[in-house]
């Protein structure tokens, strides 16, 4: 009995610690280490690598909340945020007030029949699906004459007049899984990388040398440039998060991050997650890569990875919270074509 | 030694015990039995009730989940959705696509310095912030001559164009909860109430007795009507949503569960929470409630108690899965008045 | 010099005369009797029929007008306004309103430096291109595999993200020609068509004959059919205006019009012009026509010639004012399909 | 007989001449000299000095033509195009195309019952009601504490979410008016005037004496700044456009053409007519008119008067084409504060 009891209790311990490491997502169903994915899920799949997730990785994510401490990585939205300028602009408007529901008296019962004299507020929003913080559809980005995406799906079969029919935002998955900050702007001693960093392999591992942090297959990988230290409020300046938005990783460490370590999602707190090069650089860039965005075709529509952008990972950092639980939800509206103004959570 | 194993594994799993039962959840802050909150947090607050969640309650929800099963209960968004035709329309329209770049060439270089022929999706969204699955901020009703609103914010100091100026739904914390499902639908044994129920304190005992569920303060509670049930795709039978959708509670069964119960959010698979009355009943009703929707009057001005709407309980209802870690984060825009197109999540 | 007085009297007044009776617009440039125009202003061309405006059949338009009595043919719009449904909805939402350039004093030198309180209104509008008073531009139907409109301008070369790249609405010239106006309705004695009534040739002979109304090559003809009656304030009486809606002229009166007559643009005041059969006809009226709007196929398209809908011809007919000036310049928009919420005007 | 002969062709070409010279706009009914209009309409007249139009003063307007010319006075709006920053910004954006319209075959009968393939396109457009060239509405200031516009409408009686209630741009009546250019920029042999040029007076005298225009009591008067010979295409490059945009007339020649010359609307080449002080010259101006917009107070709510904004002259210029027939009439949307992307024409 008393080593029933001592027996029971450490094997429950074990249990325990078993879940709590992440343990599950080492073993994940069809990344293969040097390769990465790719349209391995069937034809008709819109999901890509999210379909590593499984209860058992997500229940280790969740694990790995030790306090309950909650870190908000959504920066804050209105007409004057940052965005990319070939996006369409934003505004959030008064629709309904109680002093215009009032005097217009167009619902005459909700205004005369109202002994407490209650109304309400809402809003019509004009929105870009591509701004504050994002996770980008496997519909976003294509390539080739047939303009394909994620899986093959191509323009003249899927596009349409109201956002892609296959992959919009809404096929994406709730996520989570374990998420690991990698803090390269703090290895490096800054607070924001200078414009047209590029981050490379060697960046991305001595940041996590010194991080002191492993990265497992199937995380959401999240690094930080420091960009949003400039957001402020609501991202109004523009002649500082511009250049410092233009920091990011290559194509090398993209490929490294999925194909050796299986990152399952990568995202950063900049608005295109990847290196920018200078003005003067550009035309060999693209000459090199053949695009003006080599990371989000090899990610969203090769590997069928899903990117996140602009999280702001400045309070991770401060408290130098390097692994987490990764929760995010995108809105659900069909044909976007990204999750946008989001919240995801880092859970502790 | 043996005593120390034995002692340091048994406190150990005793700890484990405490945090998963969330136990934590029953020292709140400010909530009074018999009286709930109100407008207890200060002058400057926009939070409300969702102020009680704490580290603790937090890991406590976390902790709910054993098999990391997760539910979605977000219902999807497009142009076809029923919602209260009080609010603005909606269009999701493709504002950018492969063709329409190319063709344009309004960014030169993105066409013709790019050999893969790299291109991208992206939306301009027209919506209103009450659309799909919501929780509706603190700013969202008003009432009195002097149009106020929860914590006694008035129009014409924090009115605007863009949004209320306090209380909108950026300014609702990331929710992480304990959730629990009133499957009211099920315990009658019907698909779906039908239109224009009622649902009083003797409904929800009854549920609540039948699934074996306790309240504790501090929860999300959801109520189960099965009016999404007719949700389809995405919405567009509105013959049929629109009748159910008037099936809610009663402000008597908000007050008990708020003043009673402690309900720290309460929200239901209707566009609106509460009981409609049929037509030839509207009348009475409003003069006896003083107000066309009093159940929103007591929850969102006089207690702090956010209101979620449109979650979808379908899948909770068929797994009889009615306790649950409750996940959810509003689109982080200034001045909107309720978080939209959400996907709560349910964490088992 | 009595004669010379007599003489150049009479001639001076012989002029007058000649100008007023609008003969100038006899001698069209390229239209031919039993062919009409088609694809004849050379490859470049957007223009179509109203190529055929000169300064003195302008001019001569002009002069119709005796008494300088002017006829607004335009509707109001508003958000209830009827439209056909495959059009996207239209909100006119305050974006700045006095009290909310106060309260939220986002501009503070307007706010604190105006000793006289001054503000403004300004609206955001949403809109469709087609709605109300409308005039097609010739982008506005395609045909053909190859998708291509008026002077056989292609999708793939003149599509785009942001309306047609050809024959946009913002090519439409001042429209300033003789107007005549049919009153299909007031000929048959009924206040408005029954629903599905075609109009064909005989209907107009019939018409013109009873009114006495001669048309001339290079004419704006307007057919009355009463729908417009229905209009009420803005249109939001849908259940009389939709059925009223799909009477209109058979392609047989289009080409007699255009071929025959020399219009050089046909209106009426329904949204489409053309007759609609009724559901049951409608599957062999495709079969025959080979297309659900081939009064559209045939003007826009394979005539270049423009269509004006939902022209209010109500008060033209109480009058019995059947020639007119007419008088409309579409909105000036590059991309725009359509001229909407006009205001042609009648000139008498 | 023959006196008849002679007199009544003498009698009738004296008639013709009356009507030609516009002699019938000196006899306005409400305006008074050294006064002007104000509130004389009546206590709900939305209309203000545009009451004083008759069918005589039209008639001779359009008799003001004498060869058919007609220029377009209205400049192309895109989604570049300047304005004031305070305004919503604006998109035009392809809501169907015929490739969308097949691809996603959303209405299936029309896509697979048309043997053609007949399709089409439209647009949804998000804009400002403040673009381009414009008629602001008599709503569109306000001043004093009770925020009240022409004729005294206050926005506690007549404010709305959708615009203001009365004196929208659905109220202005079609305009068939004489119109003159008084082009300041030819007179001071300059192609555009210098940034914060003050038109005052004086100027207006020397411009009217230098090409020998005449006002008379009832004119829609003009005034070239030159500032639209930078509007290119469509209004992008704003470096250039903003700075010449601050040229405009003083609240002193608001008032000497008003008072002394009864123009009954008062236009320009700028999106605003009136003056802009230098910013360092800004707060003493205010202090000096108690207002940021001193010409719209006095013109729009003291007077009644509309204004004409961004009316492009540059042709009329070239022409010294000085007096013109003037037709425009603005969209017919309930609620719009202005015309807007108008096409204005001047007929000769």
């Amino acid at each position: 009995m008393r080593t029933w009891g001592i027996g029971t209790a450490l094997l429950l311990l074990a249990a325990c610690a078993v879940v709590a490491s992440g343990a599950a997502s080492q073993d994940l169903k069809k990344w293969q280490k040097g390769k990465g994915w790719g349209w391995v899920w069937g034809p008709q799949d819109e999901v890509g690598s999210l379909n590593e997730m499984t209860d058992a990785s997500r229940l280790a994510a969740l694990r790995i909340a030790k306090t309950g401490k909650v870190y908000d990585l959504g920066i804050l939205y209105d007409r004057t945020s940052y965005k990319w300028p070939g996006h369409s602009p934003g505004e959030i408007i008064s629709f309904r007030t109680p002093e215009g529901v009032k005097r217009q008296a167009d619902s005459p019962a909700l205004v005369t029949d109202n002994p407490t004299g209650t109304a309400w507020h809402s809003c019509a929003l004009f929105l870009n699906d591509n701004i504050a913080t994002q996770i980008d559809g496997l519909g976003h980005a294509t390539e080739g004459a047939d303009d394909h995406w994620y899986n093959g799906f191509k323009e003249k079969d899927w596009g349409g007049n109201w956002g892609p029919r296959k992959c919009d935002a809404s096929t994406i998955p709730p996520i989570v899984a374990r998420g690991v900050m990698i803090d390269v702007a703090g290895a490096k001693g800054v607070d924001s990388l200078a414009p047209n960093t590029a981050i490379g392999v060697a960046d991305l591992e001595e940041a996590l040398k010194k991080q002191g942090t492993e990265l497992r297959p199937g995380d959401v990988v999240l690094i930080r440039t420091g960009t949003l230290r400039h957001w402020g409020e609501a991202g109004a300046d523009h002649a500082k998060i511009g250049p410092a938005d233009s920091a990011g990783i290559t194509l090398e460490a993209a490929k490294w991050l999925v194909e050796e370590k299986g990152a399952m999602m990568i995202g950063s707190d900049t608005s295109g997650l990847e290196y920018g090069p200078k003005p003067e650089e550009t035309k060999a860039y693209r000459e090199k890569y053949k695009s003006f965005m080599p990371v989000h075709n090899y990610l969203l529509i090769q590997q069928g990875v899903h990117i996140g952008e602009f999280h702001t990972l400045e309070e991770l950092a401060r408290d130098k919270a390097y692994e987490f639980g990764y929760v995010c939800a995108t809105n659900k509206i069909k044909g976007s074509t990204a999750g946008f103004t989001l919240r995801p959570l880092a859970i502790r």
